[in-house]
């Protein structure tokens, strides 16, 4: 991962030419904002006691003990905007005092003992792919702030054929889970668009949700078991695949975001390698018809395996085809619609949606719509590091609501997000989709761009302040798949309420009375 | 509700002359043991101080408060099978000392204040049909017991027809939520065994699952929201489908068994009232045979309405059919098959399972048998007082986990519940059937019959204790959907886990510091 961009540093994207005149016809004169060179950030100096950095180190063993300014910096915060700006300024007055990679369950459990028993922040790290601040614990009166890297917890450790189920360690990342589950013939289907960065303990910990969540269901669905360390041992949460002996404490664990303990590993349902795949498009007259549309297919029990609507901004600008980004006059909404499984389920679900879609007003606009989206379905986050260059700020916010609440949500969010970006002096660009749905409702995921100010900092908080207040006030969920962090922590005790707020404290006081983990992120 | 027996006091089961004769080949000699007429009962002494029924009335309303001693026998315990024993010998130590009923949701939340401010335990009553102990709370020091009787709270509050969603309050019965939904076009889908009697409270704070959960799901993954009050007020848990803000708390709450607080409302899916329902039955050459036919129907995601396996002992008594209960020697393992929804689809679906099943060994045996299943669904436990009438005991219990592990906890409980029977001086009768299943495994339902001894209570308490230590020995989780109530908390701390049981601790502290809800229920 790239210290201050997205994903692969060797991947460099080139700004399609359309989205450079859509955006000098969007904001008229833009002043490119280079990052800094990595020899110029500024660090803050490590604090931890010698003597804690050498318990740690007899833990994990001296080489997987790092203090090296670089690992420092590659471990510091995640891939928000706000923190890629942070890192293109050179700011990484968050850098953690040491990286640790513990080889196995037992060494987790060790080093968050140390930890705790020296009042160490403790800041669980996977893909390093949060979006909502879930990497910059607050050290407050502790004594130092150490980035517990799970990288070495990279093992298929079973595959359960008859169950479909398999046991996959929480530091292995997306492509590597494919690799081996698909050597084996399975795939465990989940696609977020973070995918290629992202772990297996990164999507449990945060409700992750993928590309494919109408065929293959969110993360938290998929989950059988988790092994959770904390300071006072291992801790296996789930004994089947329904239960009815109390609260489902999976739950409980998944969306913990390290603030609990430390997910190891996560038993999740596979299913065989689907033999086909079609993405297609479909066109719409409106995003309230295709929402309609969408409405009836997940009301009906037809689900194809992806499922996305943009609305009309989104469609108009070609925002599903990152390769072709600009504006385009084709007017109305783009559906994507995904297939995947064998020939025959294929051909057959096509068939019944098709006919639910035609009936519905739709109109087929074959598979090059599907194919560009599918070509380029983990490339926005490259997108964005472009136009940052150039001096565009660009970022994202998601949440979900029941079907009868979503136009109400989408028109308040817009409004709020306009309001308070033309405020800042700039015209925002807003695009939205629909890109996860539910019997009872939807997800609504924006892209907001602005001409970047001076300080994009400061100048998306009241943004962002604004189309939080609206999600909450619309009666949106703060968040429906980036989680908490410390970014969506000001509207958490309105959403689950004071006795939710007490539920969560005293669970984090049973499992980490010493508040060391990942401290000042999720618990309000 | 009859006060020592199931369901409708009006209703008189007759025992088949194949049950009688069965019960004579598997038993010998068997002793008719009557129950006690209504007025031998011998309940304890209330011990509500006279200040805090006045202050009960005044919230509640004179009317709405009791302490007649019918209105007390009848809100005694649940209906296990020791339930019914104790009952039956006119053994009400355990009666409540009041019965209240709190026409609103700020009515709960005010007695629910009463009691915490005195130390009155609280025990949440909805249809009273608690198999597990739920309703036999442990007074310990405080000073008296309350049945909160959750019946005046029977209101279709909301249908939202666009989100596909009902609010429905927690005292409403089963067939109620059905004929006011299914006057609207809508059915919950939900019909547990106990569905006649069992309310929408109860289903969410059990984690309920009904015949039909392999087309409508479980209760718990119906559930979109929650209302539940507490001493410190009411608590509203959801804001949407679905959501990454923290753990999910609805998770939580379902489950909670009243030990929380207490459920007064649900908002829930629901589905249009099916046009078409088929029951048919297949024929398998072993129970063996039959699960893994289940297994790929499940996993290659065609899922009938109903789906049913007896083992061939179930099978050859012919237990899905309570009219026509004996013995057969029709061999194998039958299954019951349900399709529900549009014509169209029943037919899609059954043709589309149909082909699984055959390919699989599987033999239709005809709609006959599925008919006979539907109609007497919900009969069994008014065989079970018939039985008890004669001397015979029988109770039931239940479990799940994955696939690979079915037939091993399969053989694991049938060997202990065998051998423990036998050292009560009684060959066991055990059957089987499989009736919920989900992708990675399914549960096991076991109904266990015995010849009464003189104390049926002390003689099935080992009996119990075997099986769950079979259970959980074998990798099961110690309740599929009866839920944990006094009954199953012995297993609950090793399924859990150290931590587990933290946290529910603490969620319990931080909920009802005073200690009043349900005590000594699910809390470890």
């Amino acid at each position: 991962m790239h210290w201050s961009r997205w994903g692969d540093p060797d991947h460099t994207t080139t700004l399609p030419a359309g989205a450079t005149d859509l955006m000098a016809l969007a904001f008229g004169e833009i002043t490119p904002r280079p990052a800094v060179p990595l020899a110029a950030v500024v660090a803050r100096l490590p604090t931890l006691a010698p003597d804690v950095a050498d318990r740690l180190a007899a833990v994990v063993g001296a080489d997987h003990l790092t203090t090296d300014l670089s690992d420092r910096v590659h471990h510091t915060r995640g891939k928000s905007t706000p923190d890629l700006l942070a890192a293109r300024s050179g700011d990484f007055s968050d850098a953690p005092d040491a990286v640790v990679r513990p080889g196995n369950d037992e060494e987790v459990v060790a080093v968050l003992q140390v930890c705790a028993a020296h009042g160490v922040a403790v800041v669980p790290y996977g893909g390093g792919t949060s979006v909502v601040g879930g990497l910059v614990a607050d050290r407050a009166e502790l004594h130092g702030l150490v980035s517990l890297d799970l990288c070495r917890l990279d093992a298929l450790v079973d595959l359960d054929e008859v169950s479909r189920t398999a046991t996959l360690q929480a530091g292995m990342l997306g492509p590597q889970a494919e690799t081996l589950l698909g050597e084996r013939g399975y795939t465990l289907g989940h696609f977020p668009q973070s995918f290629e960065f992202a772990s297996i303990g990164g999507f449990a910990a945060t409700r992750s949700s993928g590309q494919s969540s109408s065929g293959y269901g969110r993360f938290d669905s998929m989950v059988v078991s988790v092994t959770v360390a904390t300071a006072r041992g291992l801790w296996s949460v789930g004994a089947a695949p329904a239960s009815a002996a109390g609260p489902d404490l999976r739950q409980l664990v998944l969306g913990s975001e390290g603030a609990l303990g430390v997910i190891t590993d996560v038993t999740v349902m596979v299913r065989p390698v689907p033999a086909e795949k079609v993405y297609e498009t479909w066109r719409w007259e409106s995003f309230e018809a295709g929402a309609q549309a969408m409405r009836t297919l997940v009301q009906d029990d037809l689900n194809p395996t992806v499922l996305r609507l943009s609305d009309e901004t989104e469609t108009s600008i070609n925002l599903s085809d990152p390769s072709a980004i600009g504006l385009s006059d084709a007017g109305g909404a783009q559906m994507v619609c995904g297939y995947e499984g064998s020939a025959d389920r294929v051909a057959r679900m096509r068939a019944e949606v098709a006919a639910t879609l035609r009936a519905a007003g739709g109109q087929l606009a074959g598979e090059d719509g599907g194919a560009a989206w599918s070509d380029g379905r983990f490339a926005a986050p490259y997108l964005r590091d472009a136009l940052l260059d150039e001096g565009v700020l660009v970022e994202t916010l998601e949440t979900a609501t029941v079907w009868s609440n979503l136009r109400h949500l989408y028109d308040e969010v817009l409004a709020a997000v306009t309001s308070a970006a033309t405020r800042q002096g700039t015209d925002p660009l807003i695009l939205c989709h629909i890109s996860h749905v539910y019997r009872a409702g939807a997800s609504l995921y924006f892209t907001v761009a602005m001409r970047e100010s001076d300080d994009g900092i400061r100048q998306w908080a009241p943004v962002k302040r604004a189309a939080g207040d609206a999600i909450r006030a619309a009666g949106g969920t703060i968040t429906h798949h980036h989680a908490v962090g410390r970014d969506h922590k000001p509207w958490l005790a309105d959403e689950i309420g004071v006795p939710g707020v007490a539920v969560l404290r005293a669970a984090k006081q049973a499992l980490d009375p010493e508040g060391v983990l990942n401290p000042g992120v999720l618990v309000p």
